[in-house]
């Protein structure tokens, strides 16, 4: 088999056999196969597409070419959760504790984040004393006895993938939607839980910016999941503003904790509630969604979804009288308020903006070396559709200079005002099976 | 500038600008740009496609990637001629002596055969003594007396093209039409010529086999040359079937000996006085193209073309008795037959694959390292239109071997008969100024 062979194939526009992509992908993970050739195919796959067959023979070989995790050792059904990458996005801290709760394993791999989004290690390592480093026997018997733990990746997983990606990244052939549900389900496949609930976001803030796009992606993830045995659930939720009112790492844990202590802050334990649900029914916990929802509800008011989170937070080394008085969390030096340049109701706000405003303050990282800073974030006073007056603040920023200059014009570009109230937009747009 | 938003920017259907395609062909040529970034840019342009402008661009600063050669020493307005390629194209052997008879300069650097086409330079080296390598002085000096010359490329003439056509053969991004027309169009630039006639083949022999095609290349060689201040005219000429009756080396040159001593091969004589009278209407020898047609006509029939081809030989080296008689040309040992499998009317031919099947019997390379059979060759006997009986010969090989199972299977496979005789095809299809 020559490579130019497939690569013409493909930009014929035709579909490839799982032996040329088995090739394709074999032969780049061993380097048998050149960076140039590579990069036409990636190029030719951006335009001409992949088939749900093409695409999921695409994420086999990807997890073929390293180490699966090998989660059998675990008692019971795991279910593994996964978010495209939002602002605000804490439902892990929520939906962990409270399928948890319910007696589901959750043995999770998380990554750190890069950009506009935050990255849930990066988060949960803002608790004093919390470690990601768990060797794979205490991390198999942490979740055998509090059915929750969150770890650093270890393991060789989907290489292919992560060479793939740092190709895509610079030859202008990251936002293919085969290419992006092939690289997100290799991992998840390969972290070998049984069933996988994607959290798919659509909107400003979200990587896929429109339905489509977003409704394409979930499919196709979906398709490759159930092509490859693991029951598979897409839920695309709403990211035109940052979820809940906290964005930064300390600020989040913070309102995790709130809404696992029962307080209502309606986006995020709304979704957090939908995610948890379609979980546990996947783990065959409760035979319907809406039985699902009402039992997790419960655990959320009665506090054991909150206990869950403390023994979890407590076998990972993280300083428990922290979770119980969140003001000992790291805290920024100053407050600075960002106040309405005109009096009217939030018509739009861009969550990506809002995202790299958090990110310039040191929550997040622009490059792969920058260091996180845990004490920053921003706190937000208004979201969508809520009337605002001039001077007003509408959001604040926790920073450790008391200017932030960069990060206070991203926030004033960040909102648009209108004379009228506009239409609530749904949170949860649709669920894929 | 960053080479991954120039790949996102035509990518994404948008037009480069001069400074961002000079920044790729000179970071390329100059080795900052990788590889894998370079194809992926190709790749993107074979979708996206040039704009005319964006062609020339290109074609300016792969000109400027290298040397250009100055034929300013050389007197009068010169004209070179190139063709796209085809099977049994002996026009060069022809057209240059007939220009040269009235007085028209003609330098030409020629390049040698791969694949189904055969080289000129190839050709000529079957004329015992003949010579392609000339230094810049002896070239020169030959056109200023001989008023023609045929030399192998000398000098470093747009690098960036070798080092693209390179990448383009193994990326498979070869056929992409601006990617075509500047490669083509960039060596004929640096290569110094006033006036610049293209014969653009079109059909079953040819690169290009749709009109469409080949209307699209032909046009947009003609904008890049006229931007770049080169009169230029393309000629689309058919290629449905293999240009005369002799293909290989020797054999095309005996061919073009007989139509420069008057012979009328139809179509070969026709489509060398097309090329002639354009090229010497650039060089304002003549007033029109009917006057131009009508006198070089004469200087076929009156030998004065004849005596420009064997002075042009002479002055590089070669034979001329064997010019005098081509029999003693190389030639092959054996004489093999192909023969009609059934009676009727040839409908159609595939050219490419006969000049595979003279390829095969030595008369060309499949690779760059074969060397070249000068007296092998193919002898069509019937061409498109012609009636033939069940086991009438239709051809002869020229082989050295006294079978030659690839060729003459590749024969067999390259008719179609028809019971009824089908229009014959224009030889010019379109001449675009």
């Amino acid at each position: 088999m020559r490579m130019v062979d497939v690569i013409l194939k493909k930009r014929n526009g035709h579909v490839l056999t799982k032996e040329e992509i088995s090739f394709f992908i074999n032969g780049y993970t061993e380097g048998t196969l050149p960076d140039y050739q590579v990069s036409a195919l990636l190029m030719a796959i951006y335009y001409s597409g992949m088939t749900e067959e093409e695409t999921a023979n695409l994420t086999e070989a990807m997890v073929a070419s390293g180490e699966t995790i090998d989660l059998s050792a675990i008692e019971g059904h795991k279910v593994d959760k996964h978010s495209t990458g939002g602002v605000g996005d804490k439902t892990t801290f929520i939906v962990g504790p409270l399928v948890a709760s319910v007696g589901v394993p959750v043995a999770k791999m998380s990554g750190r984040g890069l950009g506009h989004t935050g990255g849930t290690l990066d988060k949960l390592e803002s608790i004093p004393g919390f470690t990601i480093e768990l060797d794979k026997e205490a991390f198999i018997e942490q979740v055998n006895t509090h059915k929750l733990s969150v770890a650093g990746q270890t393991g060789n997983l989907a290489p292919a993938d992560k060479k793939l990606y740092a190709l895509r990244d610079v030859t202008g052939t990251v936002d293919s939607i085969p290419l992006i549900a092939g690289s997100i389900m290799s991992k998840k496949l390969a972290s070998g839980a049984d069933s996988i609930v994607l959290d798919v976001k659509t909107g400003s803030g979200a990587f896929m910016k429109t339905m489509k796009e977003s409704q394409d992606l979930a499919r196709q993830m979906v398709t490759i999941g159930k092509h490859l045995g693991r029951n598979t659930i897409a839920v695309i939720s709403d990211m035109n503003q940052p979820l809940g009112h906290e964005i930064g790492n300390a600020n989040e844990v913070k309102e995790a904790i709130d809404v696992l202590l029962g307080k209502n802050i309606p986006d995020l334990r709304r979704l957090s509630l939908e995610l948890a649900a379609h979980m546990t029914v996947l783990a065959e916990v409760f035979d319907s969604y809406e039985t699902a929802y009402i039992e997790l509800e419960k655990n959320l008011d009665n506090g054991k979804a909150f206990q869950a989170f403390r023994s979890f937070v407590e076998a990972q080394g993280g300083d428990i009288s922290v979770i119980d008085n969140p003001d000992k969390l790291p805290k920024a030096s100053y407050e600075i308020e960002i106040k309405a340049k005109e009096t009217g109701y939030i018509s739009s706000m861009d969550a990506e903006l809002i995202g790299i405003a958090a990110m310039h303050l040191g929550a997040g990282r622009a490059t792969k070396e920058d260091t996180i800073n845990h004490g920053v974030g921003i706190r937000l006073l208004k979201k969508l559709g809520e009337h605002v007056s001039i001077d007003e603040p509408i959001a604040i920023l926790f920073s450790d200079t008391n200017v932030a200059r960069q990060s206070e014009e991203a926030m004033q570009q960040a909102y648009t005002l209108s004379d009228k109230k506009s239409d609530v937009v749904d949170l949860i747009h649709e669920v894929i099976k």
